[in-house]
């Protein structure tokens, strides 16, 4: 069998050069049309395969995959798909694979391709997975070190926890909504520094934060720990993550137990699940770790990945601006060493749970991933394409984030995760 | 009707005294036995009314409580029943009363009591809910006040936020697990103040925080708040919790993202939900609060309630000695105002959501909530009846926590949540 990430494959399709989605990616998703109700999908160029049809077509059929198919191919999320567990992730994409290839002719009667291919554009695009559990690192270590800079001391802005732990906290996983989603400006508590009491109306200042999450592949029992060495067995695939913050909330409600309201009206994931298999070409090595983390969270070989990153901000009836170009290669914490983190003290895994990178910035002044740093604090105005400026976001500010990688001449992409900022209820 | 709450009422059950399931409180839980399954029951006395079995026999059915009937009594969890709204759980209440009343005959045959009556020692309780989010609050003065003294200055010990905000984080929903289920000392980061660098190994430092939780009865869509006064119409009903935490864990890792590995390494709860109707006539009021409230979070009457709680240490082999006694009364912060703050940016909320209050102190030294304040960080060794003394948790000890309320002769009981400390994996 050929490997799916052979970068000479070629699809019967027509896939346009710039594509996040050609034969050698195949990321999951579920889309919802009104004739079919909801369908488990994989992205090929602008069209969605719909795995239902497939498998009404008998072409999974010789895989055996076992008595929950194709039922998982109807479902509301990839869980029930994901809880299957790898050897069936990586048969599908494989079979999925052979079926695009230049030299299948098995979804090419007119009648097979009408029932399994629809273009994007006519489908609707829900939230991948149902999180039972969200995550949020923080393993950027410019952004950590940026954050101290501006809040605490320049001279020692990383806490003496940061470079031994992989520092993250629980979300709120009710408020993750797939990309499209408007998100509404919070009303919260702020209280400035010099004001005499808080007050309570709409955030003024609420940013983006760049990131990627990984959704969880395999559960775990309560009590017992993921090894280093297999902690990347636990893991489906990664998706674009907008984590959404009101700064001014966040900094007067955070001490002493971390972020709450100030992050959980809304986080906003993109629809394509991008496997580790299709990742596998952009393995690299991260930064240094000094000094060398503990033993449980110590790592060979390169665990990091090639992703480069970009932010768009587009007001209202305007041009979009790119205002900040990061990769998801800067990660200080591997996604391996998150997640045996988070398993060291017992605690258990669930399908479907995300695990958000944290802010990734990068180590230029145009690479960072949140507006709180692109701005400094609201003393660098960021300028925008129409010739408007922001330190933080207005109503009607659309924020679209793009990731892909490229290499051999095959860019395997996300898509993007988009969100709209409607205005505060009064 | 008769009001399920008066105190005149009788059952044809022999109920003792000291029983914390009289008539008056019917809790819901889900139970499983080999032969019936999974299935949601009421406690009585000593024992649990099979729901789904008086349902089959039709004693539901004049009430038209809907489709969902009775399936949603032999599922996994309460979340399907709790999700068909307050009406629904107040006939099933107001007719299992009925039932249950000295004047019934309907359950009296020998066939039928056969069907619809187990004794509690004949079932296994489940976790009563599926918690899809969980946050933690930290709402008693005593407990912030009391850390507040210990870890940082005892002349400003509460922080500046502590008396306009419920202070909360989000805590992991995956590792909360019903009474009775063991909790494997964590393993984790640790570092004293004054070692070069962190460790990892078993937590020395583990305690219990007796908390009570509210269980979420309605959900609300992104981007709605829910205002203050109909908070309450979102709560089905209250556990008892034991926020197990491991203070040496907690203690490096936490700055500045708040509690993570340090608690999610388990949470136990009781296994029966009393519902907030059940504890109506326990309506107190709660510590003023000074200053008065952000207008939303304002709120006039009566929102505390009268509960009693104690936590008892029990070593292996050996008797069990009470630690605390504290009162749900106590807290500062209420659950409305815990539920609207929560809503306040828009988040969402889900049936059977977990909201837990945060340890409950009281203001004697007796009725502290935790070891680390019984034992004011390790200074003041607790006593044990077998002669021992802790500052903290050691493997075998079992922890045991109970509440009830009382008032006209009613004892409106929870039962207990308990949880035996298993030695950590090498």
């Amino acid at each position: 069998m050929a490997n799916p990430n052979d970068p000479t494959l070629r699809s019967w399709i027509d896939i346009p050069p710039t594509s996040d989605f050609p034969i050698q990616n195949l990321p999951f998703g579920v889309f919802e049309t009104l004739e079919r109700g909801t369908r488990l999908g994989v992205a090929i160029g602008e069209y969605v395969l719909d795995l239902y049809a497939v498998a009404q077509f008998g072409l999974f059929e010789d895989l055996e995959l076992g008595s929950k198919m194709p039922k998982v191919f109807r479902r509301r999320s990839l869980n029930q798909f994901i809880a299957l567990g790898r050897p069936v992730w990586r048969a599908v994409r494989q079979r999925v694979s052979e079926l695009l290839r230049h030299d299948s002719t098995a979804l090419r009667s007119d009648e097979v391709m009408r029932a399994c291919l629809l273009r994007q554009s006519e489908v609707e695009m829900l939230r991948p997975v149902k999180p039972g559990n969200y995550t949020d690192f923080y393993s950027s270590i410019e952004h950590a070190t940026n954050v101290g800079t501006m809040f605490r001391d320049p001279n020692n802005a990383l806490l003496p926890n940061w470079r031994h732990i992989p520092i993250g906290y629980h979300g709120r996983a009710s408020s993750i909504v797939v990309s499209g989603t408007p998100i509404r400006r919070p009303n919260g508590q702020r209280k400035a520094p010099d004001a005499d009491a808080p007050t309570f109306g709409p955030s003024q200042q609420l940013d983006f934060e760049l990131e990627v999450a990984f959704v969880g592949g395999r559960a775990t029992e309560l009590g017992s720990s993921v090894p280093i060495q297999y902690a990347e067995d636990h893991i489906f695939g990664l998706v674009l993550f907008n984590d959404w913050s009101a700064r001014d909330i966040q900094s007067w409600e955070y001490v002493p137990l971390g972020p709450f309201l100030g992050k959980s009206f809304g986080s906003s994931i993109s629809p394509w699940v991008v496997t580790l298999d299709a990742l596998e070409p952009f393995r690299t090595a991260g930064p240094v770790q000094e000094p060398e983390p503990l033993l449980y969270l110590r790592q060979l070989d390169a665990h990091n990945f090639d992703i480069n990153l970009e932010v768009a901000i587009q007001p209202e009836n305007a041009p979009q601006t790119v205002v900040s170009r990061s990769n998801f290669r800067h990660m200080y914490w591997r996604m391996a060493q998150q997640l045996t983190h988070q398993t060291s003290n017992g605690c258990n895994l669930q399908v479907g749970d995300l695990y958000a990178s944290g802010t990734i910035s990068g180590p230029t002044p145009d690479s960072l991933g949140s507006m709180l740093e692109l701005a400094w604090k609201g003393t660098r105005p960021i300028p925008l394409a129409d010739g408007s400026e922001r330190t933080f976001l207005l109503d009607g500010d659309t924020v679209i984030m793009r990731g892909f990688a490229k290499k051999d001449g095959v860019r395997v992409g996300f898509g993007e995760v988009s969100g709209m900022i409607l205005p505060a209820v009064q």
